[in-house]
């Protein structure tokens, strides 16, 4: 079974390929390495059955073309910004809604049936339940970010229920790990290695994050697809527990050998539509067999460790 | 304070303007009458205050023009058709998300603060709470048109949270009345106009709806709009009872006179992705004062009266 990856040069998407192409399974990769990067590849690229498409979701014709001969679609292409959304609001619906609507189509066309999505914890808004299950009372959204995940659950769904697909929806926490480029712990690593004696925190430090280490993601999505049997099926993932992003900088420190004066710029979340506590219910997912094997502290060093293994991610983005 | 009103040649959206009008607002209209008919404003033009644009939501250069000077936007267009929607499944996204998201640009860009939007009922897909609460169990969506209203609404929010604006989100059932050209009311009225002897019903006729009267919705607006406080505003409005579609039958064959022998399409619904029961708890628009005036049967009668004394919509459309 050949199985299609968007996004399969990014952060998730790479390990997810590396994941399939261990486990047997043939890959396309489809990336228009905007924010994907190639090098995340070069293990995949040896390995036989797979191939990288460099196309881009809005080229609907290239997007078919490519899609042609897979049988399963893990839609991971995302703009996963979510802190400058209101920087710049059309990138969301583009990159999050009308991408995953030319990702359905292309599946119509072509009779693929199934499809894996990750949205975002976000898209509980503020949530007025913790942990927050997946049938938490009906949020107002308060991110353009997770509105334009929640759009893409919403067409995804649709397109199950109106055109006999199947869909598996994650509705994800941070994710930390190898090659993760984004974030407090790539911000902070940056940040400490041009100054080791002052840290600039956004918000107060007290946000609370359940961070999940990327291989359990990557486990838990293959669960779900094996063995949830639903039409549409959704599914919180995170870590069962929470840190507070000061605790994350304890790590870091800690790490790195470095003990920066913090200096908080204040407020009890990061930016505009940062959501101070996202704690979800992951018990759906653990109740089919899902184990956590990274915890969050193990997650927010090894993401460190690797950060200072390749130092030409750093480069190739300052 | 000059009211700007997309849709506003639409069934709904033409009564909103003619109400907007006596309430002495100064009323843009913005519609590309594709669906809106121009007639429905032929009171509306008599009136000094009200300008009617021709333009569509996806030229953003005519629509920012035209909403220049205006405080306040009741973004009624949208493609009403839930029926259809797999059928041009890129259509609703279009006119009911990108359009949204049109609309909120020019917002912005014009410094217009306050929206208010007609969401729909279908939201909810198959909802698991009768009467169903706005606060209900996170649904998973059934129809492209409920998907694409969703995602209107959560561009709202997060519009709101993250640019300092105020929205009202009203979830419609199904509205009836003088002007209305959809639904079952109008398609068994032409039917049965074609042959008053059988008449053929999609699904098995037990398909629940608390049909809500065009006056009455608009009175639910204009108050919530009033007394509503919140940055983000959502209300169920519906009437709260519900009749069966084999009742208001038997409401149009008394009024026309005619015994039409019934075939059923069967199954429980009229279409993929019809919801068999859409009864929303309007508790909380009620606990503002509203009230509807108008019942069900009342509401058929009106409808078919309007129809019968204005065949040249019936023309118009056949």
């Amino acid at each position: 079974m050949r199985t299609f990856v968007t996004g399969g040069a990014g952060f998730i998407g790479s390990h997810l390929v590396d994941r399939l192409l261990a486990l047997g399974h043939e890959v396309t990769a489809y990336d228009n390495l905007s924010t994907g990067i190639g090098r995340f590849l070069d293990d995949a690229r040896s390995k036989p059955g797979f191939s990288l498409v460099q196309g881009d979701l809005l080229d609907t014709a290239q997007l078919r073309e490519a899609m042609a001969g897979c049988a399963f679609v893990y839609h991971m292409a995302a703009n996963a910004d979510v802190r400058f959304g209101t920087e710049h609001p059309g990138k969301d619906l583009e990159q999050n809604t009308v991408c995953t609507f030319n990702v359905l189509e292309a599946m119509r066309a072509l009779g693929v049936a199934e499809i894996a999505f990750p949205s975002t914890g976000s898209v509980y808004g503020e949530a007025a339940v913790f942990p927050t299950p997946e049938d938490a009372p009906f949020p107002v959204q308060t991110s353009l970010y997770g509105a334009s995940k929640l759009a893409g659950e919403a067409l995804i769904s649709a397109y199950c229920e109106g055109f006999g697909m199947r869909g598996w929806i994650f509705r994800f926490v941070s994710v930390l790990g190898e090659r993760y480029t984004h974030g407090h712990v790539f911000d902070f690593y940056r940040k400490l290695l041009g100054d080791p004696h002052n840290l600039e925190v956004l918000g107060n430090g007290h946000q609370k994050k359940a961070y999940m280490y990327v291989h359990d993601c990557i486990d838990a999505m293959l669960l779900a697809v094996e063995r949830a049997p639903g039409t549409v099926n959704i599914f919180n993932l995170g870590y069962p527990a929470y840190i507070e992003v000061n605790d994350s900088i304890r790590y870091i420190a800690a790490h790195l050998g470095v003990s920066p004066k913090l200096s908080y710029t204040g407020g009890d979340r990061g930016w505009i539509g940062d959501n101070p506590f996202i704690f979800l219910d992951v018990s759906k997912i653990l109740s089919l067999g899902w184990q956590p094997k990274v915890g969050i502290e193990e997650g927010v060093v090894r993401t460190l460790r690797w950060l200072q293994q390749n130092r030409w991610v750093n480069e190739a983005r300052l």
